[in-house]
């Protein structure tokens, strides 16, 4: 019996997790899987219940899990909130807690939907990029931290910091993943600049000797921003830090033109993970029915591929998905002319009935 | 009478600094200007002649200048000497010892060039944006920083730090041009992760409060980057922080497809400055007088506009340029079929010649 925690969030959140249950429910009926389903306040709505983001009993069932499916978290509601009890920081107490340290990107283009793309079809069609951020290290977490007073004024400080073995730990995942893909990965530095970043290289360079079939290159960060508009498809696997992983990996899914389809998971030494779409919590629209689930439906897929190690539970969510865009359904954010509008539920049940 | 210190550099530095020279001198002659021209070695040409990228004697010239004309540094040549000595950190204790906070870069589409964009024609038809990067402070200076030993392995590390003073002074120059443009400005941090940058939305938000025409708005660094992709058109003037807008402003301007074409100008308190071609030293090209020297050309009617405070003359070198731009004269870099391909001198020549 496998233990899936669920936890809805803010926002869009509980509606899209909601679908994602439902494909859950449709694929443990073809493939009789023995699941074990939980549930459990996560973000602002946990803040609500609890004064905390990230309370207590939630940590110990996430602990206890052998995945979670995430919604998204965060709202204006919570924005002016003592820092420490914001949404986001729950999010970030989670993923530091359960170590999970490496955090998987996809940047796809899904051919029914190419026309969503600012960019030219030339440029993206048959995109497939995948962002390996590291996701518990770096500035977001470093220390000391904080704003202190000197020669009458506030400064503001934060710290980047990586250790070898920290480096060396995503670094691998990346070439384990390069090896089911096209063995290439690109590291991103800026080691022109930043020591840490210097001594990122020199330890990526390192850890490639163990994978002679990889071709291992360098980037700097400025020019890997470059490159992603200019000829995004030069890349296979990226990996890079987690403050250069969040915007690179958020510039990447934009090429799509889609991030309401982009999953992503984020994974401990154990393969244990977290699955969450990419996008946030869409407060705008949030409790009109009419986000899109596809991103968490796709999230629900990897947790099967990753965590589940169910590969062939996996192929079937993304079949199924891919079997509705063909049919024509859209939500709104991804309609255009001449396809059919749906809801969240529509699209929900539309990829459930498929598989 | 102005003194302008011609900074050639590496790589194709020198040949496009030749032929900005060469517009400089035509503009001499129509607007009878008055100005005195010293050149000195920066970057690894430094470095070859007297072991250091930044020689005391080019930094004492700087200092002296009303001015700078820098080309480019770097190359594979120096990419393994001891860190201090690599021409980039030349590049960088000029900006620090000349305190050039403020540095400018303008995103531009120029609409003879418009199909060099992988973006959609309709997303960036138009596109106008500017860059406004703090220059000499964050983590590209931040002490403490470097590598250290911890538990028996490598830990590198750096220091993001700002100080109010300096935020405000960067938010101010933001201010300022975007009153000259369309009194927009987009503020972009992490403020969600980083108490460095949420110290910086504080204090640019309180130092808006004097630009009552502005209007100001805020976004993280993520969301900027994928903004930037689906809908550039939305920003005027970007203010940022030095990692940030070192990665957002190349991102930008790769959005034009031209970045042979991109000036930038980083000035001080007093708008002294630097001007520099976006592009970097292009090894690969150099010495084959195939490189686009109109970012250099463009470098110098910034200086025009800021430093020498003669904005006819930079309006008259730009409209020399769209002219040969519309006569159909291209480099190599921005050369499309029924254009004409020409030089790095024989694009110089003709800007002059128009001028
Ligand atoms: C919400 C925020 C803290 C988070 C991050 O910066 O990691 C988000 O942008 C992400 O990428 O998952
Ligand atoms: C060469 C390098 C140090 C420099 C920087 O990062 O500032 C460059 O990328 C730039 O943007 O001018």
């Amino acid at each position: 019996m496998s233990h899936i925690l669920i936890l809805p969030g803010d926002g869009i959140g509980p509606e899209i997790v909601q679908e994602a249950v439902r494909v859950l429910r449709a694929a443990e009926q073809r493939f009789g899987l023995d699941i074990s389903l939980d549930e459990a306040p996560v973000g602002g709505a946990a803040y609500d219940l609890h004064g905390d983001p990230l309370p207590e009993s939630t940590l110990d069932k996430a602990r206890a899990a052998d995945a979670i499916l995430f919604g998204s978290i965060g709202g204006p509601k919570w924005d002016t909130i003592e820092r420490d009890k914001r949404p986001e920081r729950g999010l970030l107490r989670l993923r530091s807690s359960l170590g999970l340290f490496a955090n998987l990107r996809p940047a796809i283009l899904f051919p029914q939907l190419a026309d969503a793309s600012s960019l030219k079809p030339e440029v993206v069609s048959g995109l497939d990029i995948l962002i390996v951020r590291e996701l518990t290290g770096g500035i977001y977490f470093g220390q000391p931290r904080g704003i202190r007073e000197e020669n009458g004024e506030r400064v503001g400080f934060n710290t980047d910091v990586y250790s070898e073995s920290e480096m060396r730990r995503i670094a691998k995942v990346a070439f384990e993943l390069a090896g089911q893909r096209n063995n290439k990965v690109c590291s991103v530095d800026k080691a022109n600049v930043l020591e840490v970043t210097e001594l990122w290289k020199e330890v990526v360079t390192d850890a490639a000797k163990d994978y002679p079939n990889i071709e291992l290159s360098h980037m700097y960060v400025d020019n890997a921003a470059m490159q992603l508009v200019r000829a995004p498809k030069q890349f296979d696997v990226i990996v890079t830090g987690n403050l250069f992983g969040d915007i690179l990996s958020d510039e990447a899914a934009m090429l799509t033109g889609s991030i309401g389809m982009l999953p992503s998971a984020s994974l401990d030494e154990n393969r244990k993970g977290l699955y969450e779409p990419c996008h946030g919590s869409a407060p705008d629209i949030a409790g009109q029915g009419i986000a899109n689930p596809l991103a968490t439906i796709m999230s629900l897929a990897m947790l099967m591929r990753y965590s589940l190690e169910r590969g062939d539970v996996a192929d079937a969510i993304q079949a199924a998905v891919e079997q509705v865009l063909d049919q024509g359904l859209r939500t709104a954010d991804i309609y255009t002319e001449g396809t059919r509008k749906v809801s969240t539920e529509e699209m929900g049940a539309a990829v459930a009935e498929a598989l």
